[in-house]
Order: C-alpha cells, then structure tokens, then sequence
C-alpha cells in the first residue's frame, strides 16, 4: 500500500510543533516547563465532586450530540453573564474542548479552496485546520500594529489575494502567542470591513475570563449573524485535560456545526458535561483566583525581561508573554530554546510555530520558582552569549 | 451570509437519523427504548473506582495526543490476548469513542473522490462520513449472502463503477445492524480480493467481545498492513457516554491518523484514559457477565419472532436483532416504528437508515421486562394489522 495515496491534505500538514517540541524536551527528567498553554491549577475541588458524583450515579450514557441540555442552559446564561453573548441553548454545541468545536467550524463554514485570514503571529493549529480541510491559510502580520488586526490590514490582504476568496478570519481574543486583549475600539472598527466582505469570524476567546484590568469584548455583539464563538473551561476552570468546550453560533449555521461534531466525536464524555454544569452554575469566581495570581506573575516576568533589555509585546491577557530574541544571540527560535533546555533544563516555546522566528513564547501557568528558573537561564544564555556582562 | 454557501459536502449529509429517531420518541415520558447501541449495564465498580482515584489525583492535564503511554500499552496487550491484534503501543491512538477513530480514519487514507464500499445493511455512519470527506460510498447488498461480504460481491461492486478509484472497505464485525458474525473462512475468503485490489480495510470491531457460541477473528491477523482497526471500550465496558477507543495501524499510516485525530480533539478525557487503563488491565473478564445476559436475550427474542412468525438474519454477536416487518402489514420502518411508539411506547430503531424500509433493528442491550414489552408490542400490532389471529 503506498503511503503517498493517503489524502494529501493531511500528508502536507504538519503536526503540531508545540506538541512536538514539548514532547522532545520531556525526555529531559530535570526539565522545567513553560512550553504548554496548560494552568498549573487543578481542577477546583466543587467540580471534581460533581464529576465523582456523576460517576457514582452512573450517568455513563451516551448525551444527545448536541450536549446534554442543562450544560447548554448552564453555557447560554455564563457566558451572557460574562461578556454578553446572545446565544440561547439551542444556539449552543458542546464539544471535545476547544479545539474539536475549532476543527468542526473549519470543516463547515468554509468549501475546499477558499481563503482564511489568520492574524500573526498566531497559534499554529488554525493554519493546520486551515490546511489539514484544503483551505488557503492567509497569514496577515500585526507585528507593526502592536499584534492587533486592523482593517487596513484586511483591506490589503483582500487586495493581495485577488485569486482567492477569502471567507474567513480567526480572532483569538485575548491572544495566544501574544496575550494581547482587543479594545472595544479595536473590535469595532473591524466590524464594517467583515460585514462588507462578507467574512465569517472564528472568535476563540477562550482565555476570555484571563485579563488583567481591561476588559473582554466579543465581536459576536456586533456581528452575532456571521461569527462563530469558540469557548470552553480549560483555561478558565483549569479543565484543559477534562475536555469540554463550546461553539455558539447563529441558528441553521451552528446546526450545521453540530452535524460535522456528530460525526467527528458524537459527543464529549458525559461525566464532564455533568461536572461542567456545576463549574457554570456554582463556578463564576472560580478564575479570579487564578487570575490574581497569574496577573502578579505577568508583573515579575515583564519587570525581569525589561531589566534584562528583552523586548516583548505588552501582555493585557492570557498567560504568555511572547519575547523577542536579542538580535545579537544570533539564533533562530529552536536554537535558542534547545540551548535553553539543554544548557539550563528549562523550556520555552519556539517562536516560529507562531510565526517569528525570532521570538520566544513564555508560558506563566507554571509556579513563580519555575519563573524564577526561566529568567535565571535566560540571564545565563545572555551573559553566555555576551549580551550582558558577567 | 449564504447558508448555501457552506461547506457542500456538510450540507449534503444527513444527520444521524438513528439519533434523530431516539430523540424524536424519547419527547414521550413513558417510552420504552430498544433503539440506541447501549448497553443497560453501568461501568464496572473498579473502572470508576479508578476514575475517581484519577479525578483526586488531579490527572487534569493535557495528555500526550496519542493517549498516555500506559494505555496505548495495556491496550496492545489485551486485544494481543483477546483478538490476537498484532499492534505495539505506538501504533495505536486512543480516540474519543470508536467514532473519533472512524472520522479520523476515513479523513486520512482517502483522497476526495475515491470510493469506499459499505456492505449494507449498515450502521449509516459509515456512509455519512464516506460522504461528508466528499468520497464515494458505494453500497453492496449483502442481504442474499447472509448479510456476510463475498469475494464476488467486491469484484461485482468494483466492476459496476469504472469510474470510482474504490480505495477502502469497512468491516463490522460483529455486524450492527444484523448481529452476523463472520467466520474465519468468510474473512480469510476475502484477503486476496482486498490485496489484489489493494483496498484498505477500515475493521470495526468495537462488538468483538459480544459473540455468542462463535469466535471474532480480525480481517487485521491476515492483512496487517492495510487494515486499520477500530475498537474501544463502549460495548466491552459499558463505556458508551465516556467516550474511549482506540484506532490501531500500520506504522507511517497510524502517524497521519494520529496527526488528524491531534487536529480533531486533541486528546481524549484524561480521566477516562487513567480508567480505560484499569479496564484493560484488571477487566479482562468485564464482558463476560454482560455477554451471558446478552445471550439469553437474544434466545427469546428469536424464540419469541419465530413463535410470531417474523422473519430475522440469524445473530451471533453484538446485541442486535434485523428482523423483517411482515409484508401483510404494508409499511415502511419509519411508519411501522411510529406507529409501535405512538400505540404501545415501544421503540424499535427503522431499518431504513440501516438500508432497509422493509426492517427494523432490535437492540436487547435493555432489561428483560423491555423486552416482553417490544414482544407484546410487535404481538398487538400484528394483530391489529390482520397478520395474526386475536
């Protein structure tokens, strides 16, 4: 059997570099991790007895497709709460975290050929899904507009591609790599430039409850007939293992979402959807625990990478702060971060995945000791390669 | 925004109608369902005694996207020991439930356009996910050969489309709908016919435990290298709501799979492969209880059709019974099995999305009372439609 006839699209992509690189540097037993964008946070302990009890009441059936209803309930009023999406029950599919409710919107909004504008630098898995269902991923720097998307930037992308119709753009609000948080400004004045064109918006705000004193708006507000918001409890109730997220969406196209859901998982495991009504119904405040924490140590690693003159984009939300390499190291992003782990036995993550090789992603869902580690090897690797004196 | 202009092949697959159906009857409170593949038994004690652990533990991370090395391991060894599959622990991704593994498949080894043959009757997954990765499901009645596929069949199917490039073959062995279990000189009649024509062979053997006086073979013992195997923990464990299975293959063609499943989902529910481990490792014997009580359903039921005069494929396995709706009483499944609903609150599962009108499907993974209820049912409705004497 030849391994070349295999669908072509799934040959080409590549596997997640993030995965990749993170399982590489595992193989290091002493090896401090700030690669994954995982919470070093449990699962808060309410959840976990709901889980227990879900499973002591044997509800190990399988749930309709769509998610059992009183999660979908549960999901229509937090997050109305929250940020104000205007999505009822029926209007709501819960998926394998976010990523399943991801890879269920690429496959259905778009036909094969059509493009997709991905702000960059971005989390590679949105050009993979881009990819991986035969769609032209459109990378669109923001690096000179402070890693915010602009209409500008749409306007000429659109121009740039007179070949491809472009039907898509994905927002990660607040951002990963960067942890930029669109302003309500921002947000706005994209509005007219997608309503025109016609653009469906993929809004993965699922570090939506993660910002450090702006706010979270959804562009779902303004646009609720042609977006398509990607949510969940990973990030927010540290549940990145348990996977459960959702996809809201306009009535007709978020059936459509559900269909391609059903037949790519049936549904997400049932204990967890039980245990996800509570973290929705009894678990409002459970982030801002982990908020605090995550907001102080932003402020230790951004005072420490400014007195070590690393430049960085100005984090308002997420947990990573994305650096620039000092030009005179001289390396690439895996040099430098396989330096890192090999010299210090700590991990960063890569730049390039995200779209600059020049740059680091430093994850801060990790303890302020592996903090502390991290900014001591890079102090090391500058001293080392002669950036800063000894 | 058009909702024509999605993605036609979403568009054009029908939802599961077999879900739709159980959703539409279950709106009657006092309904009896024989409809869905789920067992009545609940998760064995230890398994979630090992969820539990799991929950307390913390083991809410993301797991590696193969699924944890401890699972990929327990389960090569025990489809080793219980099916003789001859796969290592790196050739088998853990998936959410056996549909994951079967989306992820069919994604994978085809190219749009191929053809894929389904022997009908058929669980109309298959079909709808031949067609949502825009492929060609070529149905081949199997009804006239014991609803077992012959070598002639493929050769006939394959001569009637010259312009299909038929790529792959699913195989659901124990067979849902019909219960056929397949021997090993039926499987092994097909090797050469499969290897000429170098189709690859998706091997659904998620009912390989549930075999009642036979033995399951797996077509993988003869075809190692172009069978993908789907398996998991739904039927064997009465996991069907928790969502684990596994998809085993060739090396080089399990590392695509992987990579799609990694854009799919991710991973599987950390909990639940912790548990999944317990299940492979100290349930060996799980099943067994299960199975007796199957057996014994399954002998009245088939005493019970033949005493009513019904006609049914003779089952060996899974926990289905095909029987014939009786031509005297002049109805498609859909209307026949409404009707059973509406006058008795008895619901048996159409034939029709199966690739029957003139059937329905019995699931006897129900308790024994519903059973005489679908008995006493299917006796009043032949009576009432003139087939039986009062």
């Amino acid at each position: 059997m030849e391994m070349n006839e295999l669908n072509p699209d799934v040959l080409l992509v590549q596997p997640s570099a993030l995965r990749v690189f993170d399982h590489e540097i595992s193989q290091d037993p002493e090896i401090i991790k700030l690669t994954l964008g995982e919470p070093d946070f449990n699962v808060p302990d309410h959840v976990k007895q709901a889980a227990i009890a879900s499973i002591n009441a044997d509800q190990s059936h399988y749930p309709y497709f769509w998610g059992i209803q009183a999660l979908r309930e549960a999901a229509s009023t937090y997050y109305r709460e929250k940020f104000g999406y205007q999505y009822s029950a029926d209007q709501i599919v819960c998926t394998v975290g976010a990523t399943e409710g991801l890879s269920a919107t690429f496959k259905t909004l778009f036909q094969p050929g059509e493009g997709v504008l991905i702000p960059a630098p971005a989390y590679p898995v949105y050009k993979a899904l881009a990819s991986i269902n035969h769609l032209v991923p459109i990378m669109v720097d923001t690096t000179e507009t402070g890693c915010v998307l602009t209409p500008q930037q749409v306007n000429e992308a659109i121009a740039a591609h007179p070949d491809v119709t472009i039907k898509g753009v994905v927002i990660t609000d607040p951002s990963n790599p960067t942890g930029v948080v669109y302003s309500k400004a921002q947000l706005s004045a994209l509005v007219p430039v997608f309503r025109d064109h016609q653009i469906w918006v993929i809004s993965d705000e699922i570090y939506g409850e993660l910002t450090y004193g702006v706010k979270h708006y959804s562009l779902s507000q303004w646009l609720p007939d042609q977006t398509i918001v990607i949510n969940g409890l990973s990030k927010s109730h540290a549940m990145t293992g348990w996977r459960i997220g959702f996809a809201f969406g306009p009535t007709g196209v978020i059936d459509q979402i559900a269909k391609t859901h059903q037949f790519q998982v049936t549904t997400p495991t049932s204990i967890v959807q039980h245990a996800a009504v509570e973290a929705l119904t009894h678990g409002q405040n459970d982030a801002a625990v982990m908020r605090q924490v995550y907001e102080q140590r932003c402020q230790y690693l951004t005072d420490s990478l400014t007195k070590l003159g690393i430049s960085y984009v100005e984090p308002k939300g997420a947990f990573y702060i994305f650096m620039k390499i000092p030009e005179r190291c001289h390396q690439d992003s895996f040099t430098f971060a396989r330096q890192l782990a090999k010299n210090y036995h700590v991990g960063l993550m890569p730049g390039a995945p995200f779209g600059d090789s020049q740059a680091l992603r430093i994850s801060y869902a990790s303890s302020n000791e592996n903090l502390h580690a991290a900014v001591d090897a890079l102090t090391k690797e500058l001293v080392r390669d002669g950036v800063l004196a000894k």
